[in-house]
């Protein structure tokens, strides 16, 4: 199957011609109106392609695939995503969250495990949960939300308006946002993780909690999912191999069975690699719709 | 399909014959050893029959049919239960947690949603999660784990051995042994509401934390499954008309989305609908083992 897959990011876009697993004639650019993704998607499709799918940063209404919310990308809100690509290209496409296709690009291209939850640790935190071998869609497209549990309902303002969710604690903006009113300075999670190693006592009791709070998350998903295995990928999750040993003592502290936890191997392209698996693992129920 | 289905729980078994979804010649005894059980089971089965659900309270390990851990069956644990029913029976045998097994049944014969969460409130909390039509069994058995889940990593001890469970704070025997401690005498659920609603302080700080609890378990699995619909079923969940209204409000205040929460149209024989599903749902790759 030849498919044209994009991954529209909070700020850049990244479009494939995927066969056969295999990325080619990539480009990437930095993310625009609908219009303006649409010619160079135009440009890239090839007379022979036979589907588009589309990896998303917010919110996707899956049945209908329309953009419900889109926190960094507000011109693209509310828009009929799926229906204005389709009259566009004269394809069928396929849109979904862009968190949940790169669990669909790690079940296919990466891990390829049948049962594993794949979590970005980054600016936010994002996710997508694969279960028998299917990404967990939920009711209509929006499930996945790890960043947003709410492990301490009297905890720190989180983006989303609720207190206390595993984003508001763990992720690197809200690690960032803690340290500047701390340590009353603007550090990004790798200085702040320097500080920490040291010997800054408040630097390591941020480091430490965001450490805890994750692995708290990941100890609530192994009860609740028995996944074989658990996948990090973003940014923060670059300072493993200091961070890995706190996340890992929490995790097994507070779940009776500890999942392996490693590293995707997919990079960047995760997204594209996902979005391209879209038409084949679209449910069959929202396909008619 | 003729199937015989079996509910094994920590008290009482549910035997019975079930045909398109209609359960006859229905049969309960105190829960048994293995051998007695057989016993039962032979007698029950008629020569048309195609195939045996097994629904037990414990941990099973799918693939291979055996009895992991079962804290209040502990004659079973151990036990390869498929291998040996299929060598007594001379019919396929299939084997699954009974949690599991009661959401597979509110599935095929109660509330039939694609992506709902079932929820036992009683003496313990224990649960099935379903996406997408099929239950979410785990990498080898043992999801649905949601009294397990971590909320408050140095609350009440569970019986598990960790700290701060859903079921440490949320379970009848949770709310129990706390009255027991602070209130000096032992209530079951029904006594401690209705002491609570007539104003004694200390009761409707137990009820109320519980009921906050909850709503924050099902806030969890808003965010991460985003289901159409809870399900409750259990003893505690009796009293909905008076926890219910807490429990909605801490899960609205916790997550964006708030599923409708309904109770089980199914009563006790939930367990024994979902057993005789078993044999049409279990995991294709683990049927050859």
């Amino acid at each position: 199957m030849r498919t044209l897959a994009a991954d529209i990011g909070g700020t850049q876009t990244r479009v494939g011609l995927v066969e056969d697993g295999h990325i080619r004639a990539r480009r990437t650019f930095p993310t625009q109106g609908v219009k303006a993704t649409i010619a160079v998607l135009k440009d890239l499709t090839p007379a022979n392609c036979e589907a588009v799918g589309v990896a998303f940063a917010g919110s996707v209404d899956m049945p209908s695939g329309r953009v419900v919310k889109a926190p960094n990308l507000g011109v693209w809100e509310g828009l009929e995503v799926r229906a204005t690509l389709q009259e566009a290209l004269g394809l069928p496409v396929f849109v979904a969250n862009d968190a949940s296709c790169a669990a669909l690009g790690e079940r296919v291209a990466g891990a390829k495990a049948r049962d594993f939850v794949y979590i970005t640790w980054s600016t936010g935190i994002g996710g997508g949960i694969v279960c028998g071998g299917e990404v967990v869609w939920g009711a209509r497209g929006m499930a996945g939300e790890i960043g947003h549990m709410v492990l301490r309902p009297e905890g720190p303002l989180c983006g989303c308006g609720k207190r206390g969710c595993l984003e508001a604690i763990a992720s690197g903006s809200g690690m960032a946002r803690r340290a500047e009113r701390e340590l009353g300075t603007h550090l990004d999670t790798k200085e702040l993780v320097e500080r920490a190693l040291s010997g800054d006592a408040s630097a390591k009791m941020i480091v430490d909690d965001a450490c805890a709070a994750l692995g708290q998350g990941l100890a609530i998903l192994a009860e609740l999912l028995e996944p074989e295995v658990f996948v990090l990928g973003g940014g923060v999750s670059q300072a493993w191999p200091q961070l890995g040993p706190r996340v890992r003592a929490a995790t097994s502290r507070l779940a009776r069975v500890l999942p392996e936890i490693v590293l995707t191997s997919l990079g960047d392209e995760i997204g594209l690699h996902g979005a391209a698996a879209l038409p084949d693992h679209f449910p069959a129920v929202w396909r008619c719709s």
